[in-house]
């Protein structure tokens, strides 16, 4: 009963912030549907992958876990029974786990580790109990343990229903990468840990004035780029997913624990993108709950968008991604 | 027929973003009361004033004015007549105007020398004119070159009344400097020309899908702001200038021409300040249309959050400044 899977991480074009409240169930149901591009990296040294092994046993002594080589305690292997404990049940399993993950790149850091690492969680653990759950299903699990991993369940362009319960609330791909044509620069400005987690960012949501009409909005630019993708129109989805990820950093900004995830850099990395679109480069960016910034553009343009971007002296180093394949189970172990 | 006056800027504490539809008579009537400071530098050699001398005289040829040095002419000299043209209509006088001013601060850099100019402007005109108009009055002509500029006909603490008329939208002294003990530390990192005028920014407001609800908050709030100052309480003063502030920004960012007045230099300043309070310094932020911060805390905190701030590489230099005296004639005349 051991098996490794393979996940990678997604930027949302349309953003998660807040969630609905379900009187404290954990459910992790978001306020509006949102839309994501899962991503592979081709450039940078980095693959943008997790990879997970999970193993239940009965001569394993108690439930446990190793992320990035520290063994992980406490609330985050709650979070990882979160998940874990329904898929064992449903197998008829009450042996405990053992899993050992590992990402290629900065964890924590407004990348989406957690969503990469608790797909490949769901992944793996579901294969290793031999269960034969659809990836929508698999992906109503993975939401437990991090809301934004529901998504990381597909490869290429992602849709998160959001649903009124447990499973109503799941991702659906929109189509494979191959046929909306996008890449997004990685311009790695921070790669240290944040210093508040998104999961107390989404708690505080409601408490800023424009958390209702960005939810609204939100719940609108998710269709509009559901059908720009199969439009293949990539100026609606970049102009909607660059407006509507200032639309969640005034709502974080704005909140009554202010949460300023950019840094001077961001907004130098925003410039140069404002700068670049002026010069006639197709190139748009959206920023998720870190410094980072996505810049997103065609297959073409990377490598000027790419170059623009690195050689600046605030930039640590940029990578390139591709809509990534289906996350996927592989047979090589970490134990 | 000439005359000069000392008028200084002003710091809004609750901010006029977005007018009201006028049908195009550039009333420049505010979506919401505001409330300021105006303000006096004690300390950075600046003391933030405008010194404008005004003459009308049958042997001047043209209506003329030198800023700072330069000759004005187009739609700058427009929003000069726009001010002088109903003033001379009132006194009966025909006579050209020539005009001298100097500021002793950086022009158009957010630290509201329109606002300085403007009302010394209107109110050494009216003293020429030989006029015999209240600060109320002469704070609605000052409004037609710039909004904030009625602001700056009273010293200390004031409020604009949002009207819906050119006669019903003045300036109000809340109180003297003296009874609200406030600084505000001005950290400048860059005093450079802004790359879009707040005026075209006030015409894009509404494109914000922010816009409204930060309209009605900052009415509510205008009004929270004035009892707080007279009950003296910082505490409520700057946490509502702070937050209001972000929503401005918010509204900025996320019109159809998306103003980011910030630097990420800015944003260095707003997490010192953070940083700051959580030490237990009491000191909150708010940014008018430009990249620099002002910093409000108690005259006794103003040396530490000085001393804090000036020297971090990033920012140039700061000044601090205190409530100003009203805006009045001198003899001392620049030409």
């Amino acid at each position: 009963m051991k098996a490794s899977a393979i996940s990678h991480p997604n930027i949302a074009l349309i953003k998660y912030w807040g969630r609905q409240d379900d009187g404290g169930r954990g459910l992790n149901l978001p306020l509006n549907d949102s839309v994501s591009m899962t991503k592979e990296g081709i450039s940078g040294g980095s693959r943008l992958q997790s990879h997970t092994t999970v193993e239940f046993s009965g001569s394993i002594e108690k439930d446990m876990m190793v992320l990035e080589g520290r063994e992980i305690c406490g609330r985050e292997l709650e979070r990882v029974r979160l998940v874990i404990d329904p898929l064992r049940k449903i197998a008829g399993v009450e042996s405990h786990f053992s899993i050992r993950s590992v990402n290629d790149f900065p964890t924590a850091a407004g990348l989406a580790s957690s969503a990469a690492g608790f797909s490949a969680l769901a992944l793996a653990s579901s294969s290793a109990l031999g269960l034969d759950l659809t990836r929508e299903e698999l992906s109503t699990w993975a939401r437990l343990g991090s809301g934004s991993a529901v998504r990381s369940l597909h490869g290429g362009f992602v849709y998160w229903h959001k649903g009124s319960s447990h499973e109503t609330s799941f991702a659906e791909k929109v189509c494979e990468g191959g046929s909306f044509q996008l890449n997004a620069v990685i311009v790695i400005v921070n790669e240290g840990r944040k210093g508040i987690s998104s999961d107390i960012g989404h708690e505080h949501a409601y408490t800023s004035p424009f958390n209702e009409i960005r939810t609204e909005l939100s719940q609108k630019e998710a269709l509009l780029v559901r059908s720009a993708i199969l439009d293949n129109d990539l100026r609606t989805v970049g102009s909607i997913a660059e407006r509507n990820s200032k639309y969640m950093h005034a709502v974080m900004m704005t909140s009554d624990i202010p949460l300023f995830y950019w840094q001077g850099e961001t907004l130098k990395v925003i410039k140069s993108v404002h700068a670049m679109r002026e010069r006639g480069i197709e190139v748009y960016f959206t920023i998720d709950a870190g410094p980072n910034v996505h810049c997103l553009c065609r297959p073409e343009d990377a490598p000027e968008v790419q170059k623009e971007l690195e050689c600046q002296d605030h930039v640590l180093r940029t990578i390139v991604a591709r809509p990534a394949k289906d996350p996927h189970t592989i047979d090589e172990h970490l134990f």
